[in-house]
């Protein structure tokens, strides 16, 4: 059994798991199973199998009805964005899951443990376990403290590109000068937001911030769409 | 409003459409709003994107529960037989979808309502319609009727090989005499029912029946396989 990872979840999360069997599935990697013939271990493979279709359903899902007018084509490569190797292996170290998995010594040695392809399925497999144990609802709930807050920190906005959209959607009919500034700066240096404006031809559209002044003024182009386009 | 949709889920499927609008959305090609600029109308691709993501949950964890001891590997394999364009086709085509996509009068004429890839999208569609209509129990319930039997006639069997299977496990420890025979077949030359058995050494192992003499025999294999292993 993987000692403390049930507490952990639910000091930080809220999740009071049922199946400890489950969570054992979902954190256990092959080499550890084939390290202790004796315990007839599962590792996690099947269990990630599950956890893969949950994850794609539900940011789906959230995506579809939060982006209500968005194409078929942007909802396709943001939903690549967040479903993906990258995303998941941070989500599984921001959650602290890397602590937990249960690994042969090979793989030990060879830090398995950071590596973010073993991190990003042990990221699918706890959301497999907890679909199993505790249904969608919860890891809608879960994911909604974790996954979707990321959309809104500009994460994704690579995929996601409001400046482009926008500037396009302003020179349709002519020329137009758009032109972005920097209203405000906050917090540690490691932590630093920006607080951006955007401004066609000299008329403030929209504000927004995040943690570069990129992702700022993604975040003031997104907004100034929001009110252009409605 | 597309007429006669409605009644055909009813009848055929026990299905109550709430909200036609969903429907509509799900069986309408881009083409067909292009054509028709007035009435402010949906296309299917949204919808799709969400009933993609819908049919992969579905599959997946019907697979994960059915067969509770496969590898992830098999479990993968045989997902990717099920959800993709030649199967979800064949699907849309057998559930009468074709008849009642709303296309535009040049699609029409290039016999688009016959495309493969028109009819897979069509049909992962009107699962996004029907989930949002009335939740995933009841696309549960639909896939239950049209896509799951389908494994037990052998749809997939190419992907499903138990026939190795089998193979492998009665040779671990030395030669055995594998045998298929022909029992009885049934049916009309283009639906006929084939079933076989399977002999090892002369004792009969298992039996079974599927659209083509190979079918029947990966069915032979696969009771053969069930009766062996546990």
């Amino acid at each position: 059994m993987i000692i403390g990872l049930a507490q952990h979840l639910k000091t930080d999360f809220g999740i009071d798991f049922k199946r400890q069997e489950l969570l054992d599935e979902a954190f256990t990697h092959a080499s550890y199973v084939n390290e202790h013939p004796k315990e007839h271990l599962k590792f996690y493979e099947r269990i990630e199998f599950l956890g893969d279709a949950v994850m794609q359903l539900c940011v789906s899902e959230y995506l579809f009805k939060r982006f209500s007018t968005m194409p078929e084509g942007k909802l396709s490569r943001l939903r690549a964005a967040m479903v993906c190797e990258d995303s998941f292996s941070k989500f599984a170290k921001e959650c602290h899951f890397d602590e937990y998995i249960r690994l042969g010594k090979g793989e030990e040695k060879a830090d398995a443990r950071k590596r973010p392809s073993l991190l990003c399925d042990i990221f699918e497999a706890f959301i497999g376990a907890l679909y199993l144990d505790q249904g969608k609802d919860v890891v809608v709930d879960f994911i909604s403290q974790v996954v979707f807050p990321k959309i809104d920190l500009g994460w994704f906005d690579h995929f996601f590109d409001h400046k482009t959209e926008l500037q396009e959607f302003l020179q349709k009919d002519g020329e137009c000068d758009i032109d972005y500034q920097l209203l405000a700066q906050e917090g540690p240096d490691n932590e630093r937001l920006y607080r951006m404006a955007v401004y066609a031809n000299g008329e403030k559209l929209g504000e927004g911030t995040g943690y570069s002044k990129k992702a700022g003024e993604q975040a003031a182009a997104a907004q100034a769409l929001k009110k252009l386009v409605k």
